[in-house]
């Protein structure tokens, strides 16, 4: 890379249920595109900027019912607003790629699914806030429910202050997220590329490389 | 009134710039509506729930940049939508009137004409969030800026956490809410009465009494 004219900055999203493994890719992929000369920065949703931070808690933690489905839709769209103007644009105006553990596919999936809003109404909502803006690339990391929300239990055991509110949503939220998640990817191919997640951590890295070398025209290692 | 079948209950607001006497009015509003046997509660914007008190926070304290427009307005949205669902309908469900110091037209006065979003943009995001929903009279108290904002002012000062990330504002930012208030009363006139503010409390008081029993046509005392 280092002789050619670099790359616009690309935005990725990372996306998928609890214990998916969104967290420790996203770090690995950072660490391979620095390697290979990009720079970039590692951010994540709700949250990613100081107010987003201070909506996140608002969000993760308290009872599973503390907030009307609108009002987590719209407190989640605050923050992503807040998010893009403070964070996302500014990097991605610096050349810098924005690697983002979930996006607004969380939200078409949480609220829009999970909460019964609707896609078409959380894409409204989306609308308002932001217009158009998305990423240029999407990875869904798929596994079996089951599996990512022992995962993610074993985790949160290692923790105090657990930002559990929706991890303890019963089995079958969690299963309509997964549908949904495969919905969005099959509605929007082209930005959006599935990546089965029952593997281990280093095949999936590899597979997820191979995605972003292949969408974004990176030379091979 | 204690003889004849209770009125539904009514849904007031109560509007207009920093220190024009909202609070001041609504309590003597409650207190009045009691002696004529309508229970009411009195409750007030951005909050009037546990949850939009969490939000109340976020946005009326702090630097005066420290959210975008968009995100302010979805966070007032977000506040309201709450305070609708967890206190104002129920409320009114159990035949209490509402008195509520400022509600949505202050996102349009505020985010939609200060913060330059648009009156539809505003209307449209409200409407996304809540519907129809809206008070069943607006009372909107009207007087010169700087006699406002030195009332404010001089309560402030008695205050040590301060919630004045508004009043901080500039004049001509105030100048604008008062002009959109008005523009907003001449809109809606059906459901919009602006009362002259620069008087003693009580002769405001009387007036707003006035106007309360004839739209509802309540007996006089
Ligand atoms: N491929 C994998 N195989 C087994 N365990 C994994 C794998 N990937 C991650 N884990 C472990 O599973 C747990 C959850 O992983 P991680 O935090 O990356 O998931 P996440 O998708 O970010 O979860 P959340 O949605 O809760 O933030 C961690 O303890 C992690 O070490
Ligand atoms: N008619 C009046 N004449 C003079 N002073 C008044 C009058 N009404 C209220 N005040 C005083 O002005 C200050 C602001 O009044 P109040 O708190 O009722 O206004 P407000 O509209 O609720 O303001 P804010 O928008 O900042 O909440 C208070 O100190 C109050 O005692
Ligand atoms: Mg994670
Ligand atoms: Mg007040």
């Amino acid at each position: 890379m280092a002789d050619n004219k670099p790359l616009k900055a690309k935005f990725i999203s990372l996306e998928g249920g609890e214990g998916a493994g969104k967290s420790t890719q996203i770090r690995l992929l950072a660490d391979w595109l620095s390697s290979q000369g990009i720079p970039s920065i590692c951010t994540r949703e709700p949250g990613g900027s100081d107010g987003a931070e201070l909506i996140r808690d608002l969000l993760v933690k308290g009872a599973v019912d503390r907030w009307t489905p609108i009002t987590e839709a719209l407190l989640m769209t605050a923050a992503r607003t807040e998010h893009i103007a403070r964070t996302i644009k500014p990097a991605l105006a610096t050349d810098k790629w924005v690697l983002c553990d979930r996006f607004f596919d969380s939200s078409i999936a949480y609220q829009g699914a999970g909460r019964a809003l609707g896609t078409r109404y959380i894409k409204d909502m989306q609308t308002l806030a932001f217009d158009a803006f998305k990423p240029d690339l999407t990875l869904i990391l798929d596994l079996p429910v089951k599996i990512g929300l022992a995962r993610a239990k074993s985790r949160e055991n290692a923790k105090t202050d657990s930002e559990d509110r929706f991890e303890r949503l019963d089995l079958s939220f969690h299963e309509t997220l997964r549908a949904a998640y495969l919905a969005i990817a099959s509605d929007e191919p082209e930005r959006c590329k599935v990546v089965k997640a029952d593997q281990t951590v280093d095949s999936i890295q590899t597979t997820i490389r191979q995605i972003v070398k292949q969408k974004f025209n990176l030379p091979n290692d």
